[in-house]
């Protein structure tokens, strides 16, 4: 990949080398963040479980380690047109505070029923909002046309390389931090919408890690990684479906994000609202760490044993944790 | 200090080396916690705030650090009669997390009122307790009692010199941590019950970071050491007083960390309940980290400007996270 090209859009896989090419760029802007351990929790599940923070990365969610890769890449005449994205809400501020740093303009589109903690903080870092009807109208249109228009660069949410190696560097941190523990992972669950997360981490821990297993997590009806594992191509989502885990909403995989995780994962596990709940809920008790619904999924696997952790050493992302009070306190009280 | 003797808690104020040591003896027992920091919550305050995040700590507060620097000093016979402490519910769980390790056992005095979650887990972690009226009866004479009946230990909850050195070690982290990110500290703001945190704090910024002013934040009509420092004596709480920081109820400063306070504080800062509320609330919404009413007032003391961080950079210890859902809610709703 070139790093001077301006709007690049590469059908092109991203590498290991592209990986360690974004967290080089990344220093100084984005977190370490911690991998975070609870005795109690180990006890529990008789295994050992580590945490990777996302919520404690810039924006309050790993999207900003893609955002910052691709659009750090733009040549000055494209900063200064600019960059369109589309988001639930975590892209949105991961572009927001990525253009905000690199003095270009942003115009987020993001659905109507996006929680208001991220829209208003999208705002808060200086981004235009458009706002959509997520059920009625297609975000990439509006996207592609209003890029188009004022000749801003699209920013995507997943389907890009340089989007997927900066996600990616969470694996890196990941396999670097077990290594500093002196543990070897047997496997790691990372949630999964479009897939830019899961395929990033996966691509950098084959190679920083091999021989651990790497497994996608998805909210009940919105399981097409899941299902598109198993069947080799890739499957749509009903759309009547609904979740609480809003930032995981994608009605099918990426392109370019399943043909990474056709090859890398290990399988898709499924978990179901009120798990997700549950496993706020242990975030906040245990970890003392706030989750978002989307974030706290691979969490809820573990802890409802969709894969056994008994004598092993599993790590989860937790990858962002912009929630609404009342969903989060709603989530307290129902577990 | 001699590291074999059983039970001492001898009245010699603690040393730099004391608190070296301590670290020494916590690596791997420990968490080296993360400084957190939000590029929003700088823009507001026009100044640089780092967030030394011990909820995150192993128990979810700093206790465990002196907890187990005292405790693991003590020889096997002293081991095998176990240890009793009186405790709101942090300290509580430091002894009762360390007990555990060290395989000894513990049984600790904690007040009727004590949050449900911190009398849960401090059994969690195996130890026995014991309630009784905080505003009735006395807790000294309680675990004083018990402890001589039992030959058990008493561990204190801060005017111990292990306990302090135990607890400076967080002092000892947030000036490597600040050095790694390049800046001076132009003030350190510590929460101050006992003064156990902010005496070994204090002590080791004193020479890890000369110049330096560290400020103890005290809830309101809980402002003993703030008195105390401007009088040049030990002063009391008035016994009527209340407030929701739990953590921080102690009626007077201690005996032998006064006498650290006394000669390190630049003064102290006092904070309403309802600006803790406010402080949860921005943890919550910008830190993604979860505080207890107790562990929220030096971010409260900052965020309400008691003291200026225009232009400056100024360190704040989150001391615990160990907060009922309910009381957190109604935090996250009052703000």
């Amino acid at each position: 990949m070139s790093s001077s090209a301006a709007s690049e859009t590469s059908p092109r896989l991203p590498s290991f080398a592209d990986i360690e090419d974004a967290a080089r760029r990344l220093v100084g802007q984005a977190v370490v963040t911690p991998l975070l351990e609870s005795h109690s929790l180990n006890a529990r599940l008789g295994g050992r479980l580590l945490v990777k923070a996302e919520p404690l990365q810039r924006t309050g969610s790993f999207k900003f380690r893609g955002a910052y890769n691709r659009m750090s890449r733009l040549d000055a005449e494209a900063r200064r047109r600019g960059v369109v994205a589309y988001s639930s809400g975590n892209h949105a501020q991961g572009v927001a505070a990525a253009a905000q740093i690199l003095a270009m303009p942003a115009t987020i589109i993001m659905p109507t029923d996006a929680p208001a903690i991220k829209v208003t903080r999208t705002r808060g870092y200086g981004a235009e909002v458009i706002q959509y009807d997520r059920y009625r109208e297609s975000r990439e249109e509006i996207g592609g046309s209003l890029a188009a228009e004022r000749g801003a660069t699209l920013v995507p949410p997943y389907d890009d390389p340089y989007i997927v190696a900066g996600q990616g560097t969470i694996g890196l941190e990941i396999a670097r931090q077990a290594e500093a523990l002196g543990v070897r992972l047997d496997a790691v669950l990372v949630c999964c919408g479009g897939g830019g997360l899961i395929s990033g981490t996966a691509l950098a821990l084959a190679t920083a890690t091999p021989g651990t297993k790497v497994y996608a997590v998805e909210p009940a009806g919105f399981d097409d990684t899941t299902r598109s594992l198993k069947s080799g191509r890739r499957e749509r989502n009903d759309p009547s479906a609904r979740s609480i885990c809003d930032a995981l909403l994608s009605p099918e995989p990426g392109a370019l994000t399943f043909a990474l995780n056709a090859r890398l994962l290990a399988g898709g596990l499924v978990v179901t609202d009120d798990e997700v709940r549950r496993a706020m809920a242990t975030a906040f008790a245990e970890l003392k760490l706030v989750t978002e619904p989307g974030g706290a999924v691979a969490l809820a696997a573990a802890l409802t044993g969709k894969i056994s952790l008994a004598g092993k050493t599993v790590a989860v992302v937790c990858s962002g944790g912009n929630v609404d009070p009342e969903t989060f306190c709603a989530a307290l009280q129902a577990a």
